[in-house]
């Protein structure tokens, strides 16, 4: 049976600090459909976090958190500017054009997964002709799926221009907590002008939740409707938000987090293969050919060679320094 | 603060041999997306109870569930078939118009939840023309929203004209453990030819999923593809499958459905109001005035008018004969 | 062969003026996708018919130019009111939910096709509930399906409460014409709130196109675009346009309109049926059992029946004096 | 004002062998909706040009044509493979995902329009994978957008393969009067196996109609209410059906795109500027900077700047030799 530790961080079990809090919520009878204290509580917590006066939701699916944030940003006959190998773009089956009745993707280049202001400059600058999707949103992932990570300075060179030309800002946040571990402050991204955020917990090491934050409250309406209607409103609410009181109010969303980073740092500095991008999150890109990666995979790791054609290996709470360096003297094998 | 004992079946938290198995399966680091042994294990589990040989997957959600089962058996110009007061009709939004692209629902009237075969007649007669949506599935639900449950010959009697029409069949099992508490035999129903049946876990007291059991396998190619892209392809899997081994490996889905019955059958003996649907399986509809009703509300007892005027009582696992008796008593105050 | 003059107002050809105004249009070369000098003639003749600075376009289909409006002025997790006879709601396979994303539809029950005030007024006081869909636009119709038109002070009690709400106003007038030659003012449709007019010319004597006129020009944001995607931006723009010239500059669009509704009473005086319905309009709706519709149609005559059970004669611009005679001469020898 | 006789061939006004057919179409009652004899012997008429028992419907709308047809031949969590420069791609504002609920698009490079068998064996490889869009159809252009037309051994030699993994074909038409008149065999388009065709009536010179032919009947289920809840089925049919009366049954179709093939073979062998792709139907692809092109404009003269960064020039049924020779003058006058 392979070794799955650095396939990707949501093969990682929940870490204990969301179960116990999963557990501690797992009493009584309450009302369904986000109504109950655990929720409100969750919802507080996240609001502290984000030093923000957000609606927040908790949803069990990152996918659809994400194309629902997007068609609530877009209709079906305008589009989404993103990195071209964003999660939205790559790894969701079309859902945002699913969730949007076919909103475009407007998929731009950007080195190590950043997206570059001057790349944002034509697509912001085109005309809007009917027989295109014109953009109304920009979709912003931090961490990027190439595990750097944007700060609030380059966010905000991204985020002003698409304001100014009246896009809405979506925030995928599904690796925010590693993010915020390297550095990044989550209190800013509400000031930055984000209209939503979603931030993840499952690959921060919570059992399956996501949260969504509406910055702009406008956004907000009837949004629960929208959540039910699209599948996204459970009714035991409870154990998609207790997960973020047991991250949050411990601090263990950023100290696993800050693990999940370090272990990368650990791999990177073993690693005998080139790296492809900086290892600034939970993630470490190298150059492998196949040969080589068939190896790998022959030694019992299993691991995805990424859209760039380069190799990934992910980190996160649960990884051990000891699985990091049985993977490195695997990689040194092999090299 | 309001007690929720009687408002619905997901006011109740998750059973111990629910959360438990999640426990057990919380641990390791494993493939996500399905490919987990946790979740084959629990397909065949599920794939056991039912006597059948069907593609069984794992949802977050039943709306969805329903939803995408009936765009799996309808174009967008095509209809359902369904009782008026269906889970699908009035309760979710619009999630299978969502889901399946406008496709139409066409409900029928029928004593306490069941639909009569005579009522079938027409719309299976009707004539296929071009400006309206004509029939391509029958959705059954079993229980019932009324708490009835029809017998294995009840549904047949329905799914077999259905399916001579060419009809593709749907059971919404939301409450099936009650219905098979209550005699309804599980392994009847690929026999009877439903193409498509969600499993309900989240009411059976799971915490949340719902399984979907695909009969017809012609139906399920590319499945994952389509969960994915509607957001109910969990990544972490074995949150959603590990329940549904704890529940049915250890009998605790029958009996704790069996034991949500006999709380029905409890409160309905002590019932002082008029019953208004037969108590077959772990809801008490009654007549109750707006008076009474805030009268109830104002001692404490949280529950809903329901769609036909009546007012519902739900049972479930977690009600305990002290709560039924302590409602009757209130009940009998009010009276 | 049957006799089709009677069965629908859009099995007539196409009036000598709307022809006439295609023909002169059909000459030299022009830009197209509605920026053409024929088109912007067309929009400045309704928008003086309607006395209204409104954005107009023109379509090949009213399906689409309802439905189109309609996902202009809800999302698909609200609703839109309607008379449950509406074209909308029973003539058009799920059109609304097709463009509008699963977005529902609220029919309420009005004698002869015509709301009443009264019966808005639990659809508006509903409360917002996040499992059903709450109405964000009120669609009505005028001539309605029943051939009754509505006043301007009629219109004015069911838009003003509908606007105080926040609902968006569509008026599909398909058959406007009629209801402006039977004395509707078509000056008055801007200032009583409607947001967005389905202006019908096929059904009006024209070849087929469709006029939609935006009065609140906030939502016509991007609808070029809407209409691109949405396969309603023709390339040949001034075939659709041209005859709203033809038959508006010449007064032909009134003219025809109050032949037709003439033709209709004067069936109607010749009429051995009841009378179903008020006729005030091009519709004639009669009480008709089975054997006498057969025998009619044996008698090489073809007409609906219709929703309500009753059998419906239409007329159009081309119905002739003659043809009424020798219709109501046929229905006399089966009375 | 500008000329815009070489911006596009939709420009142009319809023939009179259209026109005639439709003012002899427009004489007295029919019924709608297709079942007219006008529109049924312009299916006739479209059959025998194809030499094939297709079901044939008309249209208005080229754009809701084709994102029709794939949506019939793929579902929303499959793709359709087409060149990169497709006009389903670039310039129907996403209409295929909005008429097929977000179905993906795979655009493939090739060479002037035309894909290479060699281009595809990699998408056609590619594994089902549950978080991407496996495709389901193959898209074909013929003319293709930049003026080149496949021969009947070329689409073969793509369309093998490709219904060989199980995929839908697809054959986007609009010039297909343009490719026969070029020596492509309408005839061999079902023994191909295209399973839909849109024979484009538009840009051959009609007034506003595209006929769709589905060769694989079984895919023409319910088509009609497809057709109607997308607003793509006409009332008044034969509008749309007679036009391809009167050009196929008087050869007018092949004539007049022979003519148009021929305006853009005098125009490229006069052209002053490099040609970019070889000339094969009505279309001049040629290279212009951007100061020659505006000089162009200020001309008089209006054409595109495409996406591959050529400027297009578009010849018609209407484009006369003394045009050419004028633009030509033009052309030679900046160059």
């Amino acid at each position: 049976m392979a070794r799955y530790d650095f396939a990707s961080d949501n093969t990682a079990p929940a870490a204990p600090e969301a179960m116990e809090a999963v557990l501690a919520a797992n009493s009584g009878f309450t009302p369904g459909y986000g109504s109950d204290t655990v929720t409100a509580r969750a919802a507080d917590t996240v609001r502290a976090a984000l030093d923000a006066d957000a609606e927040v939701r908790f949803l069990a699916s990152g996918t659809a958190a994400n194309a629902i944030s997007l068609a609530t940003l877009c209709r079906p006959f305008e589009a989404v500017i993103a990195h071209e190998h964003a999660h939205i773009c790559t790894d969701e089956t079309g859902a945002p054009g699913f969730f949007g009745q076919g909103l475009g993707l407007i998929g731009l280049a950007g080195a190590s997964g950043r997206l570059d202001p001057a790349a944002l400059e034509g697509p912001l600058a085109a005309p809007d002709l009917a027989h295109r999707q014109s953009a109304a949103a920009l979709s912003l992932t931090n961490a990027t799926e190439y595990g750097t990570v944007y700060s609030v300075d380059a966010l905000s060179a991204l985020i002003a221009p698409a304001k100014a030309k009246g896009l809405g800002i979506h925030l995928d946040g599904a690796r925010l907590a590693n993010a915020a571990a390297a550095g990044f402050d989550l209190k800013a991204i509400g000031r930055l002008g984000v209209d939503i955020l979603v931030l993840g917990g499952t690959k921060a090491g919570m059992s399956p939740t996501e949260a969504v934050a509406i910055f702009d409250r406008g956004l907000a309406h009837r949004f629960d409707a929208r959540l039910k209607q699209a599948g996204q409103l459970p009714s035991k609410t409870r154990f998609y938000a207790a997960p973020f009181i047991g991250m949050l109010e411990s601090g263990a969303f950023l100290r696993h987090a800050g693990h999940a980073n370090a272990m990368a740092r650990r791999l990177a500095d073993a690693m005998p293969f080139p790296l492809r991008h900086p290892v600034e999150a939970n993630a470490v890109f190298v150059e492998m050919d196949d040969a080589r990666l068939s190896a790998l995979h022959a030694a019992g790791w299993f691991v995805y060679r990424f859209l760039d054609g380069s190799v990934r290996f992910m980190c996160s709470w649960a990884t051990t320094p000891e699985a990091v360096d049985e993977l490195a003297e695997a990689l040194r094998a092999i090299a």
